[in-house]
């Protein structure tokens, strides 16, 4: 099964019919290590299922310091999802951190389809509803708990591949602290672990 | 029209026959002041449209601290919307700010309307889309933003609600600072409106 297909199937069923005009819209693209999918002040209204590869969110800042809020690995569903909402550019930043292979889509053939056959309606409706969670953990977490928590959490969270495979300065930055911190909470954590077991 | 009929017809069309299960759904709910409609621990599965009031969405900390994200006033859905999503007790508390009277239904209805007609489903897409834009939104000022230029985004946002009817105390924990620094701001920003006239 297409790996994109095998994506939506998590939100929906989608029979051969159904699947069709989606298939005949997707592009290959490769994106070089340190390429942007799109960078801030850009529209891209394009979405993109990761085939191999990852990459990050971002947010640059005026003064040059940068943001991650998010990570993409393979089958991870990508987009400048409040960009293609908005018509407007975005503020955010999306980058290969590594050789990336991806199967891309038109936003408009999505919406296209969101008239045209009901289970696409739902699709987004999920998708949409999928999104909203993962952005108001982001937020709590950014509001309540501070790095060290964030960095435990992270640990509980089953998101290993954060920590197997991005460079921990990257790490650091997505939890809003130096490297240097992160060094000293992964050493308290590590200690802790070694004295329980 | 009845004002949540209004609020929907805000994202879709609605015929009456349409308009008529979720009418049939509808319950009166008074909220005093200081009263919770959700409280954090526990599960609301209902959705509600102030009438007339206002109320605050925050969190509560651990070590007693809280943290404000949200206002509504008349005409706002408000919702324990991850709760009902997830289906597990809320990180979130929802409390009126002064008697509120609000119209409140099972977001069992509205899943069962997402079924049995398409309009809600699209219904359902949009205001989901329309809560990650403001999540989003939300998170991005949390990580980019100093509280200053977050008091100045919220006069250039047209908020003007929050800046009127709502206490500055809440005002400040919403932008995550002192009542004595947002009075450190506002002086400073009021200063250089007076020297700009």
């Amino acid at each position: 099964m297409h790996p994109l297909r095998a994506y939506i199937q998590r939100f929906v069923p989608l029979t051969e019919a159904e699947w069709a005009p989606l298939a005949a819209a997707l592009r290959p693209v490769h994106l070089a290590r340190h390429a942007h999918f799109v960078a801030a002040g850009q529209r891209r209204a394009e979405l993109g299922l990761v085939l191999s590869g990852a990459l990050r969110l971002y947010y640059p800042r005026p003064n040059g310091e940068e943001r991650t809020t998010y990570f993409f690995f393979e089958n991870h569903l990508l987009a400048d999802y409040p960009s293609c909402l908005t018509g407007q550019p975005s503020q955010l930043s999306i980058q290969a951190l590594a050789d990336c292979e991806l199967v891309v889509f038109d936003y408009a053939v999505l919406r296209r389809l969101y008239d045209e056959l009901p289970v696409y309606e739902r699709f987004g409706r999920l998708v949409a509803e999928y999104h909203l969670l993962g952005t108001d953990a982001r937020l709590v977490e950014q509001l309540l708990l501070s790095p060290e928590e964030r960095y435990r959490q992270l640990l509980r969270s089953g998101k290993t591949k954060i920590l197997e495979r991005i460079p921990q300065h990257l790490v650091a930055n997505y939890l809003g602290i130096t490297p240097v911190s992160l060094s000293r909470i992964r050493a308290r954590v590590a200690a802790e672990s070694g004295s329980i077991s």
